[in-house]
């Protein structure tokens, strides 16, 4: 169904409007996209146990808050499946290891929480150890669906904010790689050229992972939408040499004061599209609020050096050195023009608008 | 008398206070060290023929403006030595060639022409032959040792505008192998280290060539100056936890109204520093200041995509794409705190004090 390495000869245009499913079930197993192989390869990778779920989600297999989330969830499925349990508490106790273990993966992102919690409440209120699994993967399962139609609606929500030649900054993936398909930031861009509008989208590498090199510039090369790479060092240059009109960008987590944690860098891009009044949009779905948490409260997670310090084998610079790498930044509310959800656009006064709009939590 | 790959058993200590010398002369030739080849390999070049420093000066085997001009004026004494001319006329007939080509290098960094222009200068003002070649061997090796002058009194010029516990942000590399040695951002941080003063240095990796983690910190390291490396990316993150108080950084060019034209990101960095009222520094030897171009008359060097698409033979986005890869951008008058120079300290309002204060040009 995919464009797979074997498949290279059948040419893009065949492949440009198919859909790449990051992460899936199919006869009891994860199914995922390895993104640390993008974009020089397209491999997918089978898992029978959420422990390696769980490794594949710290390692950036998989990556992209929502795509945590259904990977989160699909990990839970694999240890309810496995589990030897003979009863309720058996079972429960099962789960919780695994919800504990798939939990302490990456504190950032708050869909995996939100994931995880689902599939406890969900697996709780059964009472029958059959009932208990199966809706667990039915659960899941259902997430994965639900991901999908959530992301359209957002994608369709977002793309009347979107004119024709617009030229549209994004930074990081929020794509149909962080989703389970289809994609957030991403997703309103794609809905947007799928309407005819003629857009033209600058996507920045995101140091120090490249999800910006190696996944954005793989998902709009794959869809056929214009688009030019650029090092992170160069936004400021373009916004003031007035060549981008508009950012958009994915979120791991929003608090409902309209805080917005996403991937490092975007505060700064936030900040200097304040500067140059270029109008900077979020998209993320409803399950990415977090309405209880506060700003001092969030964890930033700090990844390892290793990141900045090597490229494959090769040393980038001098070994032993002390290195700085937290993975997310906080977007302050008076940064954001608008969060883009399925439900809608919330517009500020965020501490008013949110909690009307988003129910949960 | 450098750290080389040798040597590595000598221990850091015994070479932390030895000097990097980037460019220099010897026998007739250009030595220099192949920042290419860093961090991981500490190796020279030896060069006969202008034509391979144009070269190398192209391929950043040697870069900094202090440095492009000093290796450029080499490269004219090199020309100068093998030209066969038997004339006054034949031999600037063969130098405007060397300096056509030297010049054509990169186009951003003002002290390569005014490099350039002072070497041409002394070998017209001569009449005899052998006159010439010698005044303009003689001229480069001044000017080699008038960069390490310049840059000391700098350092100490911009070394009171440091203060304990200071941390200070630099991006790409503005050190001694940007200069003959000593260097200029860096070169005020070494001045202030050695004043006994307690700093900590925060060094950007400067993408997409990564002078910062490759060159800045092999330097820092080196010196024995407490650093840590950051990706371009958590730059406002950092600003914006109050973990930095002071940024400096170095110059290509310097127009009189005070724009300065410096590696890509300086802008961004410089708007964020505003936003966190952070003094921005610019440090700079009077030779980048060019009091003749406009804003807009400046070009900014737009080098090879392949910057951005490669890691030594390692593919970071996917083959074909389009990329921007401006190498430098401007930084408004209005974003910066002081220039320091060898003169002294420039302030504000600019438009006045630069030319009061720089008169060449």
């Amino acid at each position: 169904m995919l464009r797979g390495k074997n498949q290279k000869n059948n040419g893009k245009l065949a492949n440009r409007f198919k859909d790449l499913l990051t992460v899936k079930w199919e006869n009891n197993q994860v199914i995922m996209i390895d993104q640390t192989k993008l974009p020089g390869k397209l491999v997918y990778v089978r898992y029978k146990k959420y422990e390696d779920v769980a490794r594949a989600i710290e390692r950036l297999v998989v990556r992209g808050a929502p795509a945590i989330g259904v990977a989160a969830a699909f990990g839970m499925s694999l240890a309810a499946i496995s589990s030897k349990a003979k009863t309720k508490k058996a079972l429960l106790k099962d789960l919780k290891i695994a919800y504990n273990r798939l939990r302490s993966t990456r504190p950032t992102a708050v869909n995996l929480v939100w994931a995880l919690d689902r599939i406890m409440n969900e697996a709780s209120s059964k009472n029958e150890l059959e009932d208990m699994k199966e809706s667990i993967v039915h659960s899941s399962l259902n997430m994965a669906t639900d991901d999908i139609t959530t992301n359209k609606q957002l994608g369709k929500n977002g793309a009347e904010m979107i004119h024709n030649d617009d030229v549209i900054l994004t930074h990081c993936n929020a794509g149909s790689l962080a989703t389970v398909t289809y994609g957030t930031a991403l997703g309103v861009l794609r809905a947007a050229s799928d309407m005819g509008k003629n857009i033209q989208v600058i996507a920045t590498e995101t140091r120090p992972v490249m999800q910006g090199s190696r996944l954005t510039a793989f998902e709009l090369d794959h869809y056929g939408i214009d688009f030019s790479l650029i090092p992170d060092t160069a936004v400021g240059h373009l916004m003031s040499s007035g060549l981008i009109n508009k950012v958009i960008v994915g979120a791991d987590r929003i608090l409902k004061t309209g805080h917005v944690y996403n991937k490092i860098g975007t505060y700064q891009v936030a900040a200097l599209a304040k500067r140059h009044n270029i109008p900077f949009y979020v998209a993320a779905p409803s399950s990415t609020f977090d309405l209880t948490s506060k700003v001092n409260e969030v964890v930033i997670e700090e990844r390892n050096k290793n990141e900045l310090m090597k490229m494959g084998n090769k040393l980038l610079a001098p070994k032993g050195i002390k290195v700085l790498n937290p993975a997310f930044d906080v977007t302050p509310p008076e940064l954001i023009t608008g969060i883009i959800t399925e439900i809608g656009i919330i517009n500020p006064p965020y501490e008013k608008t949110i909690a009307k709009i988003v129910r949960h939590g």
